[in-house]
């Protein structure tokens, strides 16, 4: 067990001297990081979208669980924006996220601010309140991969 | 914005007629659903255990943050574990998956269980519970990748 945790630490871990690479060993794991989080949202928030739109039944409880999952997921790419991982892997990012951090920083705090919406409207269990949240979400999401994501 | 949300509806609806994949529109997104779960909490725990086993400063804020995003991202990967996706995209998953469902469901509850005591412990904000809790959760991962990941 110990040689286990030893080696995921050592994954983890920073060897490097980058203080805005604290928290990845790696620039592929902070691109990693990211696009795992933006596709367990997408996934989640897909569903419950589909419900709204009635392209999927509704499942009030699926809806609440899924909407809350977004809604924490929302929260987690950012960290993986960091210095350094701007062409590292596969990645979409363009360079503006990094060139233009002010206006990238207001597009993510707005997509968190519409996800918490949405999601506490999934947990009212009513459908319109959830089709009433959902442009919130969906507009920040377009408007960002506008401006930030390669085609 | 209509557009974007049903391309992303699109993606993830179900075409098919199989029940036990209704949460995703095709088995390489079940596989990469999985995945993606795995490693943010394991970058999460990584960075805790790290913190336990003094190779990295200990910092109790991260620390509580860091252990309930593992938590919650150790309850997400099992949805992807669908009949169908047993050999789709690039996958270390084990048939035992399937054919030994209850043992790997065993595993898998057992982690959850231990994570959430993980989490506990690091909200406390004492690294001696942390260090506590540690090989819990340490175990249960190995337990699970000896009999059912491919090297």
């Amino acid at each position: 067990m110990k040689k286990f945790v030893s080696a995921l630490v050592a994954a983890t871990v920073v060897l490097g001297a980058t203080p805005a690479m604290a928290q990845f060993a790696k620039a592929e794991d902070a691109v990693k990081y990211r696009q795992s989080a933006f596709f367990i949202m997408a996934q989640n928030f897909g569903r419950v979208a589909a419900m709204a739109q009635g392209k999927a039944p509704f499942d009030a409880k699926v809806a609440a669980e899924s909407a809350a999952v977004a809604e924490t997921m929302s929260k987690l790419p950012w960290a993986g924006f960091v210095a350094g991982s701007e062409s590292a892997g596969s990645t979409k990012a363009k360079a503006e996220i990094w060139t233009n951090a002010a206006h990238f920083k207001e597009g993510a705090d707005k997509m968190q601010a519409e996800m918490t919406k949405f999601s506490a409207a999934a947990k009212t269990g009513n459908l319109d309140n959830i089709k009433a949240a959902l442009p919130g979400v969906g507009g920040t999401c377009k408007g960002c991969h506008d401006d930030f994501r390669a085609k």
